[in-house]
């Protein structure tokens, strides 16, 4: 490809619990190298949970990084690189809202930050739910509100959800939806 | 809030030309507390082009992140933190197209990884083009395609455009346009 660049030589400078930040040095198309910083992501999966009156148990979440609440679908993180993605998103399903779904549609990859970010997040739309207890992790609080999803679509074409993934995911479920 | 974590030590672990990292602790909610990895970023804005003729420029560029080309509309960074985003995205329009635009909308923000970065990208819509000379970065390579945004949204709705602030915000585009 006449634009790659071309990583030589590669220093992990920090591995933590959820990510790893390594400083890699490239060889650019014109032959100068440059420094590019880029941050290790195990992956995730993101779910439209959808039920039979066009509702979606929607999860609002303190996020420290950002210092507010926000409102996002349920989600989370592999267990380890390489986990079968639905196997994620059926255990962060009933994780974050005791549902079980008995019907998956993969609605694609989404990549929150290419510029330095190997992190994926599979999304989903899920079908046919049961509920079930839900169990979070330790260090986990949330809270779920079911929205109808013709609303939430209208919040996000209006630049209402500020989540990424929130708002790509609920954009392309009502495409395929057509609501 | 209920579910609010608080702060109370932040140790900066790396400082870098595009992102900072910190490890925070944290009090959670039922009094325990947390580490958190925080990666700090300036944010960003990104652009939908959109001429007469319903055509949208977008960028095709190397992410040494994943190792591959991406199809991506016009974007970059911040040049600082606080720079007023409507100025970062008149620059990168040019920068990356050589196009200014007449007319701008605010599609919202887009948060690409709340669980860990506060980074936020200011989408928008531009439209009224008219073509100058581009200006690209030293270390930034890229080709321009022009290609329909009705054939742009449906490849987001099949989950086809893996970037995630392209998929939401040409989705957002459409929802506002009618398309």
């Amino acid at each position: 490809m006449a634009n790659e660049e071309r990583p030589f030589e590669k220093k992990e400078l920090y591995s933590g619990s959820i990510l790893t930040l390594d400083l890699w040095q490239v060889s650019l198309p014109n032959g100068k190298t440059a420094l590019r910083e880029i941050v290790h992501h195990k992956g995730a999966a993101a779910i439209v949970p959808v039920d039979e009156q066009g509702r979606v148990p929607m999860v609002r979440q303190y996020r420290v990084a950002i210092g507010r609440e926000m409102l996002e679908i349920p989600a989370g993180k592999m267990e380890k690189k390489g986990e079968d993605p639905l196997d994620c998103a059926r255990r962060e399903l009933r994780e974050e809202t005791g549902l079980h779904a008995g019907s998956w549609t993969y609605l694609g990859p989404y990549i929150p930050s290419p510029g330095y970010c190997d992190e994926v997040v599979h999304l989903y739309l899920a079908q046919g739910l049961s509920q079930g207890e839900n169990d979070l992790d330790d260090d986990e609080f949330l809270s779920v509100e079911w929205l109808p999803l013709r609303e939430l679509v209208d919040m996000a074409a209006q630049g209402r959800i500020h989540d990424g993934k929130t708002a790509a995911a609920l954009l392309m479920a009502a495409r395929r939806l057509g609501v």
